[in-house]
This record gives C-alpha cells, sequence and structure tokens, in this order.
C-alpha cells in the first residue's frame, strides 16, 4: 500500500508531502509522495492528513474493558477487592472473549497497534484467540494469584505456573509473531516468593518471553510487602528475579533512589500510567529520574475501569501535561519525548525489534489521522498535534504487520456485534 | 422539540427512557419519555443516547484558535510575549472573526453552550458578530491593556475603557440576551490603576455587566504585582474593586489563606483552568479550599495556545484527576461535584439566570450524545460517563436558548468555509 500525507516518520522527524510503501509485512519506502508514486505505480493508494507509527499501549487490562466506569471515585483497595476483582473471577470465556475483543477494538481504533496486556487469572486463552482474531500486536499474559486474593482467582501456586508454560507454548510466537508472551504475576502482594522465583525460571527457559507485573504504584503496597519480606518492593523483586532487560513493571510511582539506580542497572523497562496514577490517587511517577538514568520509560493506559479509556493519545497529552505541573516547568515531557516514549520505548519494553517508527524493513504498523474537525485546526504543529490536540477519534486507519485491521470500521471482526455483546454482558455482571 | 434518552437532569440525578420538551426559548417539560409522548404529540422528535445540559466554559479565549498548538512546550512569558501576544497584535477583523468563529463552532461542537470569553484588544465587535452568529451564549469582553504591553495591543486609558462602554451599550444583551458583556482586564500586570478603578466604575454605572481577568495564575505575575503596588495580587484586585459578586478571576492558583478568605466573603467566582495550569506548569490551584469556603469554582478550557483544545469534557477530566492525584485521594472532585462547576457554577459565574440544568422554565441549552462507539461501551453509570470517558465528539446535538446550533453539522454557520479560511490566516500569521 502506498500512504501519503504528512508524515511523522518518528519523534524527530516530518516529511510534508510524504509516503509510507508497505508490502507485505513490512516497511518498503518512506519518502517524498512524488518519488513513492513514481517507484511504486502499481500500489492501492490512500491519503490521509497524517501518516504515524502506530502506538504502544505498554500496560493495558484489555478484559477489564466491560468494567468502564464500575467503581469511579473509590479507594483503590474497594476499587481493586470490591468491584474489578470480583469482576474477573465472574467472567467466564465468553465474557473473556468479549472484553479483550472490545479492549482490542478501542485500541486498533484509536491507533494503538501494539499492547503489553495483563489479562485475567482465568480463560487466557480466549483473549489470545481475540487478540490473533482482531489483529493487534501484543504481549498477553495469563495473571497468576496465588496468595491472599478472592475466590474465583486465587489458585495453587504450580497449577498457575503450568498454565502458564502451557499458554507459552500454544501462544509465544503465534499469528505470524503478532503475539507473544508476558508471564504475567498480578503483584508481590498477591504473588508467594514460590510464584515469583518460579516465573523467572520460566522466563530464563522460554526465552523471548516478557516478565509484566505491577510494581510500587500504591503506598499501602509497598508498606504490605515490607511486612512480609524486610524488603522494599522493586528490592524485593530484584532478589526473586524480577528486574531485567525482559521485565517490564507497570507504575513505579513511589520509588527509593537505591530502587531507581537498580532499574537503571538491570535494565528494567517501566511504564508510566499517568491517567490512572491520577484517578486512583496513586501519586506521580519520577519519570525525569528514571530517564535521566538512562531507564527505558513507555506509557500505558492500564484499564479502562481506572482510566476510563485506552486511548493511547489521551495518555500522551495527561503524561506531558502531568510532568509540567509535577515540576512547574512547561519544557518537561515535551513533544518529543513522549511520542519516543509512546512508540519506541514501548516497543523496546514489549521486546519487539523494528517496531515504533516508519522506516524501510520495518514492521508495516501505521496509523492515518484526519484533521478535518474544528477542534483540529489549524495544525501549526504536527507532532505536538499528536500530543495535544488530536485524539483516537482522529484515527481513520490502522495497519498492523502489513494487514489493515481498521478502516473507519475495523476489518476483521464485527465490531456492532462485539459492542452489543458487551453491553449485554455487563448489565448482568 | 422532545429530545428523549437517558436524561441527565443535573449533577445529581439521572432518568433513564427520560425526555425533555422545550418550546420557544425554554424547557417547557424533563421526565418520563411515555408522558412527554403523551402530552406533546405533535413536538418534533429527537432520540439520543444521553441528553445533557450544555456546559458551561467558564473562562475561554475563543479569537486565540488560530494559535492552536504554535508554542507547546514553552515557557509561559516566551509564550505569551513571543507568540501568542505578537498573533493577536497581527489579527485584523476578518481574522478576528475567522478565529472567534473557530472557536466558538469547537465549543458548540463539542457540548459548549455559554462561554465567558476573553476576546483581544482590537476588533472586538467581530467576535461579537460571530457568536451571535454562531449562536452560542456568551459573556464576552474587549481585552484592556494600557501597561507594559506590546505595540498594537497597548492603548491609553481612557481610549480602552471609552471603547469597553460602547461595546457595552451595542452588545450588553444583545441577540435575545444570549450575548453579555465582560469588562476584561488582561491582568494586574498589564494594566494600570486607573484602567482597574475605571473598570469597576463602568460596571457600577451599567449593572449585569460583568468582570473577568486572570489573577494569580502565575509567581512571577504575583511577584510583579508586590513589587508595583506592595501587596499580594488579590489584595490589590480587592483594593481597585476588582473583587465582589459580578467579578470573575480565572486560575487563582497561588492565594493566601487569607486571599481565599477575601474571595469567600466578597462573593468573588473562580475559574479553575487545570490543562492549562498543567500545559504552561503554572501550579494546582487549590479548588477544594475555595469549595469548603463556600467560593463558586466554575472549569475553564483558556485558549487552544496552551490546552490546546476548547472540549468540555476534557477539561472536567482533567479538573478531577489532576485534584485526585494532588490530594492523593480518589473522591475528590467527584463526579457530582464536576458536573457542577461544569453546568450550574459555570452559568452562576456568567450570570446568567435559569441556565445549567434541565428543568421546567429554565432556558433550553441541551445536548444530546451518542454512547456507540468502542471507547463508550458498556456505560455503566451515566455520569461519570460524562466526566471520565466521553469527550466532546460525542456530542452530536446541540441546542442553545431553543435554536439547534449543531446537529451533526452546525446549523448557523457553513463550519467548511470557516476551517479552510481559518487554515490561511493561520499559515499567513
Amino acid at each position: 500500500m502506498l500512504l501519503s500525507g504528512t508524515v511523522v516518520r518518528d519523534a524527530e522527524t516530518v516529511l510534508r508531502d510524504g509516503a509510507v510503501v508497505t508490502s507485505g509485512e513490512e516497511i518498503v519506502y518512506v519518502g517524498g509522495k512524488a518519488e513513492a508514486l513514481d517507484r511504486y505505480p502499481d500500489h492501492e493508494r490512500r491519503e490521509f492528513d497524517i501518516v504515524a507509527p502506530g502506538l504502544v499501549g505498554a500496560h493495558v487490562h484489555s478484559v477489564q474493558s466491560l468494567g468502564r466506569g464500575i467503581a469511579d471515585d473509590t479507594e483503590l483497595l474497594d476499587w481493586l477487592f470490591e468491584h474489578v476483582l470480583p469482576m474477573e473471577a465472574n467472567m467466564d470465556a465468553e465474557a473473556m472473549e468479549v472484553a479483550a475483543k472490545l479492549g482490542y477494538l478501542e485500541c486498533i481504533e484509536s491507533g494503538t497497534t501494539t499492547v503489553i496486556d495483563h489479562l485475567s487469572v482465568n480463560h487466557a486463552d480466549a483473549a489470545f484467540e481475540a487478540a490473533g482474531a482482531v489483529g493487534i500486536r501484543g504481549v498477553l499474559g495469563k495473571v497468576l494469584m496465588d496468595k491472599d486474593s478472592p475466590t474465583g482467582l486465587l489458585e495453587e501456586t504450580d497449577e498457575g505456573l503450568a498454565e502458564s508454560e502451557r499458554l507459552i507454548r500454544e501462544y509465544h510466537g503465534s499469528f505470524d509473531d503478532r503475539i507473544r508472551y508476558a508471564l504475567t504475576p498480578r503483584f508481590a502482594v498477591t504473588c508467594s516468593e514460590a510464584c515469583l522465583r518460579g516465573v523467572r525460571e520460566l522466563a530464563d527457559e522460554y526465552k523471548g518471553v516478557r516478565i509484566h507485573t505491577h510494581a510500587s504504584e500504591n503506598r499501602d503496597e509497598i508498606e504490605t510487602v515490607r511486612e512480609e519480606t524486610g524488603r522494599s518492593n522493586i528490592k524485593w523483586l530484584h532478589e526473586v528475579g524480577l528486574t531485567g532487560g525482559d521485565v517490564v513493571l507497570a507504575h513505579c510511582v513511589w520509588t527509593t533512589e537505591e530502587e531507581r539506580d537498580l532499574l537503571a542497572e538491570t535494565g528494567t523497562h517501566v511504564v508510566h500510567c499517568p491517567s490512572s496514577n491520577m484517578k486512583l490517587a496513586s501519586g506521580i511517577a519520577p519519570v525525569r529520574e528514571y530517564l535521566d538514568r538512562g531507564v527505558n520509560v513507555a506509557l500505558g493506559n492500564d484499564g479502562p475501569p481506572c482510566n476510563n479509556t485506552l486511548d493511547p493519545f489521551t495518555e500522551m497529552r495527561h503524561g506531558s501535561l502531568l510532568a509540567k505541573v509535577d515540576r512547574l516547568d512547561p519544557t518537561e515531557l515535551p513533544t518529543e519525548t513522549i511520542l519516543e516514549m509512546a512508540t519506541t520505548n514501548g516497543a523496546r519494553a514489549a521486546g519487539f525489534e523494528n517496531v515504533g517508527r516508519l522506516k524501510p524493513g520495518w514492521k508495516a504498523d501505521v496509523i492515518g489521522l484526519t484533521t478535518d474537525k474544528s477542534r483540529t485546526t489549524p495544525v501549526n504543529d504536527v507532532r505536538s498535534h499528536l500530543v495535544f490536540a488530536a485524539h483516537g477519534d482522529d484515527v481513520v486507519f490502522t495497519m498492523v504487520q502489513g494487514n489493515v485491521v481498521y478502516d473507519g470500521e475495523p476489518t476483521t471482526v464485527d465490531g456492532s456485534a462485539i459492542k452489543t455483546r458487551a453491553r449485554e454482558i455487563a448489565d448482568k455482571l
């Protein structure tokens, strides 16, 4: 395909009257439109106001989509134990499939082409199949909870690890390697030492598999871990093997200087979730502290019950705005940095190579946007437009690994049927 | 008209299968749909997923719309004096008209039916006419700048006040009393004592006219005022007459306890602009401190160069999220409070009676929303959906004082022509 328009090649570079040409799974050309038309006369042509790399949601909970808005303005522990976990526990395989499909639909419709996704304890297969069907790129994992967890989600340590291993064999590298596996213990509070150490063993055995968990989101969480282990949370995770280049930690709001150094030294990835941290009143993650140490920081929307959207543009805007007011510095987390966090940093955290940029030889994960609304008129700076003014509704076209998955309507699944069924199931839950 | 759907009557009350019936400028019925159909069989009927009161943007700069994105990630003083003010100074009457129309279009398309609007020093007539033409409700004012201001905007004290008086006579109560006047000195830094005292005199002479200015947004601003007057900013404004029930102060980020008490005692209205305060790194306004003292606090988007949108849903979301993380309390500024700020509190600040609620005898300012997208599925709580999940793109219908001004497309002006001309003029500016 020949996709033309103002091309945002990466966080630094914009090409006016540009074009991106894809062939099979890859990008084969990025440059001027005139030359593209000349060199690729037979390619199908599409014109957009803006052509940009697909965005990366590096921490999402697709299967919580049915719980959008179920516990707004609520204290974190009530939110989790009274609302969100009971909902997950009540979901059967069909509910899980519909919830995951709804979540992935929202992602591809709003410009996210790659996710790192915490599923739930049960029925993970349904979500893997959903991701395959919708056509998104993702690193997904069945959640592990073997202590201090509600009935319906609590499981034996060995059982959870064995099920994880089965899912790795089944789905890691599936769907043309669009779908990969992440071992996803919920967090240190609901996972035993044996569980966490077992996760590290599996990750070492199955190279390329990620480890993804929540860490140091909340002060009560840290206090609990300290009481139980005698260690601060990140140091505890480090001790049981949950730091390193294959580890992606969501949140990291409350960390000590020593822990930040540890994250940098071990090459552990951090996912900043500004909306969720604001809405649940968790706190403001010290993103600048991480970036200055060379920690790879990506962006994530977290789940619909704590956001309430999976729109990646919302997260870029909130990320930049929150950092600016937190540090009383309007130059903090500027456009370029935020775009990197939402593209290449996210892809790096997910472990996908050649994803997150429009570049020949890189995967054809591309979005097309319109700027025809009053609220997007005029566009004085294309890149800052993406961060501060655009949102997911402006995305009119989404391609993942060369496949068009959204073209005004989802092309891979029946969007209306999924939404209708989602409303029915949500009413029952 | 008979508008049916889930009716959000006000911040507290939701009616399933409800209806709102309007006749002329007013609402004549709010209640069950079945009864409405029975009682008003001949009214034109429209069905929406959600029917809600029009929202109030209590501090906007419509005429800065052409500068959307011109100075993102920039220090405040550079932002104002290097980018925004020079743009305003360069705008001729046509640019002002197009900018204002674009701003009002964005408002009505995203659910704002009432604005309090700081225009610019020159060509205010063009913006008043634009507001009249688009059909929005508003309190507008020509900006006053008689000291320390750039060429092209600086004017003589008497000249600015005389022009304000001319505009009051011309436009206060115009367009069926949809449009009223606010005396709008830019801020204490660019207005002499004579100017500020002159504003108070005019407001006392022309009852019903508002006074609207920026106050205590930024620490440098406060320092400047202290150096020049020996007083903290709000105390200075109080001394020259710029507090009281007819005064609307935007921002109020940096205030002392004594100043907060003063705002409460004098019945001065405060407009919280969370996005702008975040993006310009001004700081976090102490909204809770104001509300606890009984100060009327409304919400405002400020201008497109510092937001970059006039979408009122963005502002509701940012307002609640910022308050929660600031106070580390997820119950802070909950749904009801935010909805009140964006409706009745805004209308009170603007001085419009019977605006901001769906109630018989109140003005027919009504919006209709769709919830048919993936990102708005499911809707588990209608009111929190409006605050945390919905945004302006979900608005499909807007009525102001009984007139339909937006119905998928603007009905009063040619939206496409305005956007095209806005892009042309922005390129030249």
